[in-house]
């Protein structure tokens, strides 16, 4: 299997308001079969019915409950790139879980939540590299690195 | 906000199990900090504990609860492309959720779960252009695209 990812599929309760709320941070997209589709980098954002996307992965849907075990992340340039994210998140209605602060890294990182619970770490991360079109490559963890089995 | 994805972490109840099987899956990473980096075309993908992860996220934990809210999928190039990929992901020891078949909008695609129930998609959807680093690329849905507010 390639070491890649293709989309990233939102299960959402409303679409339209979850369409407004990445509107209002910038986002524009397609909206086709009740599905909003956003070009992301090398890759797609998809929202769609929360139960429409259980059955269609052939699990037992669920209410939305607490802490989905998936977060997404934004590196970003700077601690004022995070700092303004959040912000902008904030003001489209997204809950900030966790405020912007510094992290064991020498980064600087926070969170906010989308309507549906969805989690988005907005980092800064002297570490990782991205590229002028926001590709990010890990660093050669090297020395650092843990051997395992 | 950008409209982009640098990191998806899935949080992971047993770090060594998750990454024997995306190994498993043909997958390299590097692990440090108790944590795997994998990086998967312009973005990478993180194994992290999913308590460490919800507290980092400021989130309630939880254990997981049957479907996350959350899909990512890996697009392939053709139906055969399909098949290989979940025999690979059952080999390894991932659960089918739903056998390839054919899909509405004239692709073809399946689901597998990973050892913490995280779903991949795995698809043929001939809409869609891959480039040759696997780069995806929205079609313009044009005249399907449905006029929102």
């Amino acid at each position: 299997m390639e070491q890649r990812v293709s989309l990233i599929t939102l299960g959402v309760s409303d679409l339209a308001r979850s369409r407004e709320f990445y509107e209002a941070l910038g986002w524009r997209g397609q909206e086709v079969e009740e599905t909003v589709f956003f070009q992301a980098g090398a890759m797609a954002v998809v929202l769609w019915d929360r139960d429409k996307l259980a059955a269609d992965a052939g699990l037992p849907s669920a209410a939305a409950a607490g802490f989905a075990g998936i977060t997404l992340a934004q590196n970003l340039r700077s601690e004022g790139e995070v700092d303004d994210v959040l912000s902008v998140a904030r003001a489209a209605g997204g809950a900030i879980t966790r405020p912007a602060a510094a992290t064991f890294y020498g980064g600087y990182a926070g969170y906010f939540t989308d309507p549906d619970g969805h989690a988005w770490e907005v980092a800064y991360n002297p570490g990782f590299t991205l590229g002028a079109d926001g590709a990010l490559t890990l660093p050669d963890f090297g020395s650092a690195q843990v051997e395992t089995t």
